[in-house]
């Protein structure tokens, strides 16, 4: 029990230093913020900012730890004669539990990203590692290369890229469909509607 | 013939420029090159530089005009009961010549932007550029709404995505392989593969 309560703790300790990064770099702008003022905000030091994060940028968009591996371990468990993409939704979906509950967060992320284009490196690097991962799972599932193969890239590329869309869809256009049915519709297209539509 | 021989004139100046820009970026770095260093190796005046291009990054990273504008004419080109996807392969395949005729270029700007993750923003914009306008014309071919309907957007993302995934692999896996034969093959696995693999 002491271990659960001291992972809760750092887990809050933890989002109380994301909250602040997001809301000072709204505030007075990402590249104007300093670690000093979002340490003072979140009532820590600088020194514990820098034990949880590498940067400003990290604490904007880094993952709750976890997550990644939460994902990679569904894609590993899904039965075998599975068709790619949809052991990919299976894990992508790992991930949309988060988008839907910090839906506020993400609009808020997402205009930071549009207003000052510089954090989109930053932005874009989070989607990169859980490709790079994804493939190297993948590729083990379907006995290829991850580096010289062009299949398990593809259809982790493919995959990203329509959850990417259903999620920036679900933040832009004006709809009231939930980011769960945008990902399905778009998957389900992704799978049975390409050929003919 | 003036007005081709103008023309001609002026496509050779912007390329004088656009490889002085590659040059000197990867000589002493993208950040450090001044406009006024470029426009003295390609012999013309920063005034001229301006004339072409908005800045350095925009240099390193913009299509050859028209380019745009051809891939657009052939999407609206391509027969009304052709599959999206078809149609969409079939305008972006316009744009793999000009890969293949500079692979070099390509595999320096590359280089640059993994160097340098602050180019990122400037290299991307350029394929998102590409998308927004296919979506608008997919949209059209599609009668559907291009900011309120998912399946356009999906479309062109998951037809750049493949554009994408295939031109990283030719540069950076270790492949014989032509970038035609990529391409192809990715569109192959997207249009008929994925449902079974």
């Amino acid at each position: 029990m002491t271990t659960g309560l001291r992972a809760r703790k750092k887990e809050a300790t933890r989002e109380t230093i994301a909250d602040a990064t997001l809301a000072l770099a709204c505030e007075v702008g990402p590249d104007v913020v300093t670690v000093e003022q979002i340490a003072e905000a979140a009532d820590v030091s600088p020194r514990t900012f820098f034990n949880y994060f590498g940067s400003k940028e990290d604490a904007l968009f880094s993952m709750r730890p976890g997550r990644l591996e939460e994902m990679l371990a569904t894609l590993q468990e899904r039965p075998d004669d599975e068709p790619s993409l949809d052991a990919l939704r299976a894990a992508l979906v790992v991930s949309t539990d988060s988008f839907t509950e910090q839906a506020e967060r993400w609009s808020r992320r997402l205009r930071l990203v549009r207003e000052h284009p510089y954090l989109l490196s930053n932005y874009l690097a989070t989607y990169s590692d859980i490709e790079d991962a994804l493939v190297r799972v993948l590729a083990q599932r379907l006995g290829a290369d991850p580096d010289r193969d062009l299949s398990p890239k593809l259809f982790v590329g493919v995959a990203v890229a329509a959850l990417r869309i259903a999620v920036n869809h679900w933040q832009e256009a004006e709809t009231t469909r939930s980011l769960e049915e945008l990902v399905d519709e778009a998957f389900t297209t992704l799978t049975t509607g390409l050929e003919g539509e």
